[in-house]
């Protein structure tokens, strides 16, 4: 249980995970050695296979999932294409960001950091705006925890014939995504949220002609996503060192998802841990950003109360001796705090959570009005 | 002892790390939490003071050695820049084509593979073309394994008041290297070489005014140095997910490698490993490619035999049977085949490794004239 030398991460990632999936990290693999191979290929396999597979193809990426994204970026828009990103949190921003450090022409739909993205001002922009290619867009944004109505997003630029590239980080294998129902181009996500393995490895997910088309578009040799998959086609192995020991825990995470029912058993687990912490955290007096049904399961913003008296640092202080690392608030907009509900965490690790966040108002005499 | 299941890796890395490197995985880091921001630190301030410190700073890079370099060329070299690679083997290749895949102008000095780096050439070179702003050199290119004359290298190009960007990929921490008296710009290296560690990681070490002047050229948001450093100075957290199991693995690959007396130390195994493989192997009748002078202590080139019955896959496998996993040859000149003197194996390890390979000839029925 909760100790402070080693907290429990109530967070978007890293996060905690089991102990027999780091226990996978324990033995070193030779990178071009048969065994490693196919390992390699499993883990590919099992993460296609997880949007539905058919035509589709898993590209992996060292790195972290930023390091996918950019890749998924930098190797789909070409130079000559134009780029049009949904914005509503720092996610959506820094796709913006790096689209326009690799020199493309880029467009914007920014909303509020409440607001999921708004389809019918997608649906406008592209028609008044042929330049515009391709569309990129959040699933979760981590930023406050919104769930932007993907599916929609999808249908609106599939309807303007527009390839979609989707952030799908911190959602992807607990919310559902169907390559099959969802039209979209290209995906990416990361070994350590949703799936739970740990951090150092990112992964596109695309669609298989796409890819093909995509060659040379790329700003960096290391994020060019054609040349990688095509290396890995080619001889199995990957261009440039790989991380073995986090490929090898992955595949365990991989196969617990699978014992946990695949990605409807996780969300169940993560909706339940979700609701725990909401209805626990109204309890105490704390109130949520965003109304339950804009609210993903994965993580979830806290208003900084209004009490003068309440200081983040001793808070997070306070939960931290008692075993939980939270995460700071990333809104522009209000003061806030961030608590996820993902991670190798259940029902009894989430009301303790709770129970430590009681403790720690006690610790600094605080106590929240519940009529707020 | 060696097994089957899980063979000792003969290879340039990932390699075979001491147990209790892998043990430090055990455990989940919240990456914005105290007590990672401290452990980070400590291993960026470690991984400076093994080039001497003064003036210099650490930059880590996501990825694995090859993003660092990718990082350090793409940031360093200027768009108005033309970079002079130092090529004799396939990382030096590779530094060209990332070059120009940034649309940078480069220029090449290539040589044989089993010859150094010619300095008098780049001499001339630097004499000749003012337009060279930036010398990029392979400290030990592990294609042969030949060692570069990086002091010679690093004194011409100050001569010539050019800047020189090192990829010491697979010397760091074996090899000797002082920036106050060996004059480079930056150097490139990862955790999973020398030091020991596990992959995933890689860093570069620069001079701070250098860093601070190379603003705004990076090709891509994850691959810019000046930016990932000034974040982590300013907070002390990653501007992305970091590595976090990995880090801690190369952290205490770092205490070891102080223990065993830092670079000297580390050297010292490597050469006796290093001794005791080649003795071994010629021995048994195989040649090295390079004669000893030229030969770093890190990965040895063998010409494949001239008898036709040896087949390297069969050889790879009675090999891998006895719990060995050696390295496929790289030369494009040359059929060949590489066993790696590094990692955390020591004599008993390359004693039992030459015997390995005795069994092996004898298990394939091959017998190679050792007057050859």
């Amino acid at each position: 249980m909760p100790c402070a030398d080693e907290p429990l991460l109530l967070t978007p990632g890293p996060l905690t995970t089991a102990r027999r999936v780091k226990e996978r990290m324990l033995r070193d693999w030779g990178s071009r050695d048969e065994a490693f191979v196919r390992l390699n290929r499993e883990v590919l396999d099992r993460l296609t296979a997880l949007v539905g597979g058919s035509g589709m193809v898993t590209v992996p990426m060292q790195g972290s999932g930023s390091f996918a994204v950019e890749a998924m970026l930098g190797s789909f828009v070409p130079p000559s294409g134009r780029l049009l990103v949904c914005v509503n949190g720092a996610y959506g921003q820094r796709m913006a960001e790096m689209a326009r450090r690799h020199g493309r022409q880029v467009a914007v739909l920014v909303q509020p950091e409440d607001q999921p993205t708004d389809v019918a001002a997608l649906d406008r922009m592209l028609e008044t705006d042929p330049a515009i290619s391709h569309v990129a867009v959040v699933h979760c944004e981590t930023t406050s925890g919104i769930l932007n109505p993907l599916p929609d997003v999808a249908a609106t630029a599939a309807r303007h014939r527009r390839s979609l590239l989707v952030d799908a980080m911190s959602a992807f294998g607990a919310l559902p995504l169907d390559a099959g129902t969802v039209p979209f181009t290209a995906v990416a996500a990361s070994a350590n949220k949703c799936l739970e393995g740990v951090p150092g490895l990112g992964f596109v997910i695309a669609r298989r002609e796409a890819l093909a088309a995509c060659t040379g578009h790329a700003p960096a040799l290391c994020l060019d996503l054609p040349a990688q998959h095509l290396a890995m086609e080619q001889t199995g192995q990957w261009r440039f060192t790989p991380p073995t020991h986090v490929i090898a825990a992955l595949h365990q995470a991989l196969l617990d998802h699978e014992a946990e029912g695949g990605q409807p058993g996780r969300l169940r687990r993560y909706r339940e841990n979700c609701r725990i912490l909401v209805d626990g955290m109204r309890a105490l007096g704390f109130q949520t950003l965003l109304p339950d049904a804009l609210q993903a399961p994965i993580i979830v913003t806290f208003r900084l109360p209004a009490d003068p008296a309440f200081d983040f640092g001793r808070f997070y202080d306070a939960l931290r001796r008692r075993g939980f690392a939270i995460y700071p608030g990333k809104l522009t907009a209000a003061p806030s705090f961030r608590i996820g509900c993902i991670g190798a965490l259940g029902p009894t690790e989430m009301r303790a959570a709770v129970q430590a966040v009681a403790d720690a108002l006690d610790e600094l005499g605080l106590r929240l009005s519940t009529a707020a």
